[in-house]
C-alpha cells in the first residue's frame, strides 16, 4: 500500500552539481514532492538517471540547460542550486510567474547590497526582491519561512556556526568579540567542477586552513548573529579543507559573560532547541563526530565549559550538502508547504 | 498524511557491527517493518540512538545482549547478524518459536557439512535446518525465498561475483575453468573489531591482496554457479582490501565459447535481469563504479567482450554493506513477506 | 665514492610502532649513524628487515623484545620509543652503563612530577634523572641539548603549538589568557594498536575534536611557553583527529597586545627564525599545508593579523612522526653528537 | 664530512608534475647529481622552492617555461617529464647538443611506428631518434642502457606487469594466450591537471575499472613481453583507479604449461632477481602492499600456484612515481653514468 497525499511537483535547476545531486536524491524519496523538471550543464542530451544511475527505477527525466518556461510550466516551487551571481538573474522570472523560490545560492542571504557586492565582487540585480527574501534557517525563521515566496537558504558554514552560537549569544552568555569559529569542511563544499588545487591527489592526505577572515560566508554569520544578538557580531572565522566528501566540523571558542557550568550551559542548550526535530545537543562528556551526521539532516552540538577560565568550547557537525544546504533546503520547502517538517528524511 | 499498511515486528540481533547497523538504518524508514527488538555486544545499558546518534527521533530502543526470550515475544521475523558459527547456535531456538530468520552469517549458506567445516574449522552444529535454509540470492531463488523460514543471506563477495557470471553462466556461454574473479572490497567488509591490520594508516594509502584462492566464499561462489551451469564450476577468486569504506567492486575474466560481440552479450545479460529491480546492466561503453551504488542495493554491472582473443571482461559493483549484506537481507523480507520488493530503499 | 666519517651506533627501543619505524626510516640514510640493534613487541624471531620490507639491502637486524644488555654492548646512543610510563622504567639503566638517551616518549618532559602523576595516572618513578633532562626543542634549547645526556623529545602537538607561538610569545606581543589553540592531526599520532576506535572505517570520512582541555600536552605547552613568557601561561587547547595518515595542522588564535600589521608579524617571526634550518616562516599570503611538510622535518608557519580586531591567527604545520617525533629525535641526536643540524634529511 | 666525489649537472624538464616533482626530490639528495636546471609550466617567475616548499634550504632555482638552451647549457644529462607528444619536439634537440637524454614520457618506448600512432593518434615526428632509443627497463636491459644516450623511460603499468611476468615468459612457463593483469593505480598515475573526473570527491571512496583493453600501456607490455618470450605475447589488461595517491598493485593470472609448485615458481624467482637491488621476490605465504613499497624504489613481488588447476597469481608492487617513473629513471641515470645504481635510494 502507498501513501496517498497529494504530492507537489518540484523543479531542481542546477542538479548536476553535488548540492543539486543531493537534492533529487532526497527529494526522490519525499513523500509530498515529485521532481518534475531538472536541469544541469550537461553539452548532451542525457537523462538525469543516466547520470546518476542509482536513481533508476525512481526518476525518468531529461536534464537539459535550465529553461525558464519549462521549468515554470511543469513545476509548483523551484530549487535553485546555480552560482553565486548566477541565481539571480533567474530568480524574479520565477516569482514573477508565481512560483515559489528556494535558493540555494549566496544571491539572496545578505540584506546589504553593498556586503554582497564587497564579498562577491559584482552589484546585485535584483535588490526589489532582496527585500522580501527570507533566511531560511528554520531554527530562528521558522514563521516567516511559512509564509515566503523566496527563502535563502543559508550557507554550510553559516549553519554550522549559526546553531552552534545562537543559545548563548540570544541569552547574552558570550562575549561577541571573543567569538573564534575554527571550521573544517569536506571537499563537496567547494562544488563539482575542474580545478587543479581540488584534484584528488591535492587534497588527500593534506589539510589546510584557507581564506583567513575573508570568507564570503563571514558576512552572512555576523548578519544572523547581530540580529540574534541585538547588537553588532563579527566573528573571527578560519575555514580548513578536510580529505574527505561530506561534512562540517565547526569548534567554536567563546568567552563566558556569567558563570555557568558544562552543565548549565548544555541545560540552556537543550531547552532552546528542545522543539528542533534536527537539532541535537549532546550530554555532558560527548562530543558530536562528522560520521554521525554525514547523510543526514542534523545538527549535532556538543560543549564543554572551562569555568577557571570562564569560556567555552562549543562542537557542531553537520553534512554540508545535507542541513548545510540541499536537506535544510528541504526542510525548508516542507515548511513553505505545510508538509511534516521531517518529510524525506 | 502516513501509509497506514499493517508494519511487522522485526528484530535485529547483532546490531552494533557495520551490517548490523546498515540494517537498522534502512529497516528504520521501512514502511512495512518496524524494528521492535536490537540486542548488540555493550557492556553497558545503553540505547541503541545512543550509539548512533542519527537514530535519534526514529528509534528508541535499549541494546543489550541477545536474549532470544525477548526478541522472540517481541518480533515476528528475526534478522541474525551475528558472527560466523555463533548464528547457528540460536537459528533452532528462533525456528522452533515459529520465527523467520534471515541469517547474515555464513553458517547457513553452504549445503554441504563437510565443506563449511573445511573453510570454517568447526563442526556445523544445525544439519537439521542447513537442509531447509534458503539461499537468499533472490536473482535465482526468489520463489524459495517467499515461503522460506530460514533464508541464509549471501555473503557480499559471492553476490558481486554470482549476478556478474549467472546470466553467461547459465547460458553456457563460458568456459567454466577459464573465470578469474578479481574482487576488491572496502573495509567494512570485515566487520567492526579491534584489530591492528585493520586500523586507519595500515589501510589507508594502501592496498593489498589477501587469501589467494583460499577465501571461505569461494565455495559458496562455486556452489551456486555449478547449480546455475548445472555441472562443476571452480572459480579462481581474489579478493582486495580497498581503502574506503563502502563498496565492492569485480573484475571477472572468462573466455567465451561461442562467438558473440559486447553488444550480444549485454543484450543477453540485459535481457536476463530484464525484470529485477536491483540489477542494472549498463550500455556499451559504460562501466560501473562504486560510488555510483554505495548507500544503495542496485547490483550494477559492465562488460566487453574481445572478439579475437574469444573473451570477455565484466564488471560489476555493489555496496558491501547493502546488496552485499543488509540490503539483500531487507529485499529477502520483503519477498518472504509479500512486501513489494523495493519498499524501503 | 662513499662518505668516509666515523659512524656511531645508535640503538632503536620500540622500532615496530610508527614512530620508531619513522626513526629506523630516517637513521637508515643517516651519513654519520649507524643502526646496531633494533627491538620490538614481536612474538617470534624476525628480522626488522621482514617487517618493514622496504629496508631490505639496508638493514640487516633482528628485532626482538628489548634487551638493555644487548642495547648497552651494541651502541653509543639509544633512542626510546617505548609507551609513556614504561621508558621511566629503562631510561636510568641506560645512563647508568655511560649511554646518551634520546626518550621520545612523555616521561621526561613534565619538569613537576605532580603535573606528571595528574595527567599519566603514575606516580613518576625516576625523579633524578627527571631533573637533569633536557627539553630537547632545538629552536628554544639548542645549548643545553649539545651538552644533555638524556633529552625528553618533545610531544607532536607541542611542537606544533610552541614553534608557532614562541616568537611572539618571548616578545610579549600576544596576551596569554587569549591563546586558543585548534589542533589537527593524522591518525599516526595514536600509536599502532588494536584499536576499535581506530579502525579504518570509524576515522575515514570522519572527523571529530577530543579531550577538550584535557590532554596530556597541555601541561607541556604550558610549561615551555611560560619560560619564554617568564610568566604562567595557560593555553585553551583542542585536538582533533584527522583521517589522514601524517601531518599535524595547528590553528591558532591570539589577541594582540601591541599594533602590529600583518608584514611586521612576519618579519618578528622571519627574524626569529632566521638561523633554524627547520623552521620557515612563509611570506605574506601564503599560509602551510600539510602535504608540504609531510615526510620532512620542516615547521612551516604562516599568519595573518586582523588590526581592527587587534588579532592574530597563525597556521603551523608539521609532519607529527618527523618534526613531531622521530625527525626532532635525530636532530637532537645531530645537535649532541656535534654533526650537521640536517644530517639525514 | 661530506662526499666530494664529483657530480653531474641535470635538468628536469616538466618539474611541476607529478612525475617532475618526484624527480627532483630524488635528485636533490643524490650524491652524484645536482640539480641545475628545472623547467615547468608556470604563468610567474617562480622558484621551484616556493612551489615545493620542503625543497628550502636544499635547492634555488627559477622554475620557467622549458628553455632548450639554457638546459643544454647548464646541464650535462635531461630528464624530460613532458607530456607524450611533446617529449618528441624536444629529444631531437638535446641529443644533438650532445646531451644524454632520459624521456619519461610515452613518445619512445614503442618500437613500431604504426602502433604509436595507433594508440597516441598523432604520427611520430622522430623516427630517426627512436630507432636507437633504449628501453629503460634495467632488468631487462641494463647492458644497453649503460652506452646509451636516450632512455625511454618505462610506464608505470608495465613496469609492474612486465616485472611479474618476466622470468616465467622467459622460461617458457606460462601460456602466453592465458595472461590476464588486473591493475591498479593511485590517482597520481593520472598527472597534475584540472580535470573534474579527477576532482577529490569524484575519486574519494570510489573505485572503478577504466580503458579495457585499450589503455595505451598494453603495446608496451606486449612488445616487451614478446621479446622476452621470442614469440608473440598479447596480454589481457584491465587498469583501475584507487582512491590513494601512489602506487601499483597488480594481480596477474596465467596458467602454467608445466607442472610446478609454489616454491618451485617462487625459486625461479628468485634466483632470476637474485642480483636486482630493487626487485624483492617474497617467500612463500608473503604478499606485497602498496605501503611497503610506497616512496622507494622497490617493485615486491609474491605469487601462489593452484597445481590442482595448473595456475598461478603473481602480485606485484611499485610506487608509480619512483619505480613505476622518477625512481627507475634516477636508476637509469645511475646506470648511463656509472654510479652505484642504489645511489639516491
Amino acid at each position: 500500500m502507498k501513501t496517498t497525499a497529494k504530492k507537489i511537483n518540484v523543479a531542481v535547476a542546477g542538479a548536476t552539481g553535488y548540492t543539486g545531486e543531493e537534492l533529487v536524491r532526497v527529494l526522490v524519496r519525499h513523500p509530498r514532492a515529485r521532481i518534475s523538471y531538472v536541469s544541469g550543464k550537461e553539452d548532451r542530451e542525457v537523462k538525469i538517471q543516466e547520470i546518476f544511475p542509482y536513481l533508476r527505477g525512481k526518476l525518468d527525466l531529461e536534464c537539459r540547460p535550465l529553461s525558464v518556461d519549462q521549468a515554470v510550466e511543469k513545476s509548483d516551487l523551484i530549487f535553485l542550486s546555480l552560482p553565486h551571481t548566477v541565481s539571480m538573474q533567474y530568480v524574479p522570472q520565477f516569482l514573477d510567474a508565481g512560483k515559489k523560490v528556494i535558493d540555494v545560492s549566496a544571491d539572496y542571504r545578505l540584506r546589504d547590497e553593498r556586503i554582497y557586492e564587497k564579498f562577491y565582487k559584482v552589484p546585485h540585480k535584483d535588490a526589489h526582491n532582496l527585500k522580501q527574501a527570507v533566511y531560511g534557517l528554520p531554527e530562528t525563521n521558522r514563521e516567516k519561512i511559512k509564509s515566503a515566496h523566496l527563502v535563502a537558504n543559508p550557507g554550510c558554514y553559516p549553519t554550522g556556526a549559526i546553531l552552534g552560537l545562537l543559545p548563548g549569544v540570544k541569552q547574552g552568555l558570550f562575549e561577541p568579540a571573543s567569538i573564534r569559529i575554527d571550521a573544517k569542511s569536506g571537499v563537496t563544499g567547494a562544488g563539482r567542477k575542474a580545478d587543479k588545487a581540488l584534484g584528488f591527489s591535492e587534497v588527500n592526505e593534506s589539510f589546510k586552513a584557507y581564506k583567513l577572515f575573508d570568507h564570503p560566508h563571514v558576512p552572512e554569520i555576523d548578519q544572523e548573529l547581530s540580529k540574534a544578538a541585538k547588537k553588532e557580531v563579527s566573528v573571527v572565522f578560519v575555514p580548513h579543507l578536510l580529505p574527505l566528501n561530506r561534512g562540517i566540523l565547526s569548534t567554536i571558542y567563546v568567552n563566558l559573560k556569567k558563570k555557568i557550568s558544562t552543565e548549565g550551559l548544555i541545560r540552556v542548550y537543550q531547552k532552546f532547541y528542545a522543539e528542533e526535530p534536527f537539532v541535537k545537543v549532546y550530554d555532558t562528556g560527548l562530543l558530536p563526530e562528522i560520521r554521525n551526521v554525514a547523510y543526514t539532516n542534523f545538527c549535532d552540538i556538543g560543549l564543554r565549559v572551562d569555568e577557571r577560565k570562564a569560556l567555552a568550547v562549543i562542537v557542531t557537525a553537520i553534512d554540508n550538502l545535507d542541513k548545510g544546504a540541499a536537506g535544510q533546503a528541504v526542510q525548508n520547502m516542507n515548511i513553505m508547504c505545510g508538509f511534516e517538517e521531517t518529510d524525506g528524511f
